[in-house]
């Protein structure tokens, strides 16, 4: 089973509730997620960032359903490293918690060879929940911001040595990746929009995440390369940084950004935001994506698949 | 650190609602624990087992808190031999699910090399919520049933060699450890009477959950040995399979007993309920707790102690 197959199953066995960034439960959303030392990050990264991305990824699964974050629980399975500094990854998530404005209400302690974090975040529908079932043949497609720069990050932080010149782009690429920040004001903004059909957060990458989203509408998409925005820098360092471009920006997880669909024009609705967002085709009724008119198939993350 | 250090430290640093069995926000409650091959559990117990147990010990909170459980997150991190099997923990999940009366509305699943789980389940509070810090001087401290039958089938569990004559005591004892129950219907009848004061589950040993009360409203405890409910058979089974009842009794974890208080009389509560529930001792102004006048240490399990 792929990691679609056991969705759907669990979909079947559970709940209907499942399939969207979190569950919406009377006039609240619920969300999980569970990063694993050497699969999802690896002791080079130091536990605070860690700390704090382990609770932003479920926050940006809140600000994907347009809600407020409210509420978290967290789960720690400590190896001896980690243990001997508890104090560091408490410290960092109660100062992430300040920053972002929810309580850490419970969770849990447990030992494990590898640091082995659960989150569950807990948030408060304000306006209407977005569903990634909503997008309309016509609506255009939006994603928050630039992308491709969480897969330079991981990219960076796992190459050999150290010796680049471009050390700001290193910087931010970097940091996008190991320090993301949810896009909590803006779903919540999006949510307020009624022109604003269906919502999902690109955790697995723009390809994977454009087909959930059309998946659910049961609908197809047609992006353009040209109008995806793209990380600062990436493309003038690539060639230096043996860095992928295309599929950074198509593929790459961890981004964070939001993925969306609205009937509005882009100016039209970044003026209601407040802020840009970007336009990157259009939804169809096809049942394909596909990028400059060839499928674009889902090339990003698969959580469950064998590697 | 030490499990309680960590406790207060979290208290401190995130929210005073944690330190009961689970967290009450608004008119609901919230907990999660989590599971890690080779310290919670061994690959020796079947899968669906397991995956009961990780539900039930969650359900086991809620019950302790007087609530009604609701939902439930789970998050799955899998070796491959899980992964290969993953549909009899899905099934078993989803057929626990129906029997607690619960939805499963989300999770996650991620790749590990010790199976690790990770259950948050969300309960609603139907009267008000029982916490730990309530109990009065006079009360009388309480069990909802026999203790001693986890340790017991947890000791058996790993015994070498399968070659007992009492097969019938192993088969129940055993049960008691791999596939807990908890006290759904008495925690939520508890919280209807007034004159129950506190209460926790004995997950950790009673012992050990007996100081946690204490500390929680300030008071202390004394018990009888004598009054402590056994579990059948363990007494006179315990010389033939090298069991120590005390041990067993006093400190043995993982019984999702609940322990609690009332001023109410032991005949008079057990009639309000219409089930036994067990008088083992009194609350006292001392802040010590004693087995018989003498004092009795927290024995049981500490997550987070070295070993």
């Amino acid at each position: 089973m792929n990691e679609a197959q056991l969705v759907a199953r669990v979909r079947e066995l559970f709940s209907s509730r499942i399939g969207d960034d979190a569950a919406v439960v009377g006039d609240q959303v619920m969300t999980s997620d569970m990063l694993v030392e050497d699969v999802d990050f690896t002791r080079a990264i130091p536990l605070r960032l860690i700390a704090r991305k382990s609770l932003a990824v479920n926050l940006s699964d809140i600000a994907a359903m347009g809600a407020a974050p409210a509420y978290a629980l967290l789960s720690l399975a400590l190896p001896e490293w980690a243990k001997e500094n508890v104090d560091e990854m408490l410290t960092a998530y109660a100062e992430a918690a300040k920053q972002y404005g929810i309580e850490i209400v419970g969770g849990d302690f447990s030992r494990a060879e590898k640091l082995t974090i659960s989150v569950t975040a807990i948030g408060r529908i304000v306006s209407r929940p977005l569903l990634r079932g909503g997008a309309k043949k016509g609506d255009r497609v939006y994603l928050s911001r630039p992308v491709g720069g969480a897969a330079a990050g991981l990219q960076l932080l796992n190459a050999e040595g150290s010796s680049y010149a471009e050390k700001e782009f290193i910087k931010s690429a970097v940091r996008r990746q190991v320090d993301p920040e949810p896009e909590t004001a803006l779903g919540m903004a999006l949510a307020k929009l009624d022109k604003v059909t269906a919502c999902i957060d690109v955790s697995d990458g723009l390809s994977t995440d454009l087909h959930h989203l059309c998946e659910a509408s049961q609908c197809g998409a047609a992006i353009e390369k040209e109008r995806i925005p793209v990380f600062p820098d990436l493309q003038a360092h690539a060639r230096g940084l043996k860095l992928d471009v295309r599929n950074a920006v198509l593929h790459g997880g961890e981004e964070y950004a939001l993925l969306f669909t609205s009937s509005m024009r882009e100016a039209e609705l970044s003026s209601a935001l407040g802020r840009p967002v970007y336009a990157i085709g259009r939804i169809t009724g096809e049942r394909t994506v596909t990028l400059d008119g060839q499928p674009l198939a889902p090339g990003g993350w698969d959580h469950f698949a064998p590697r």
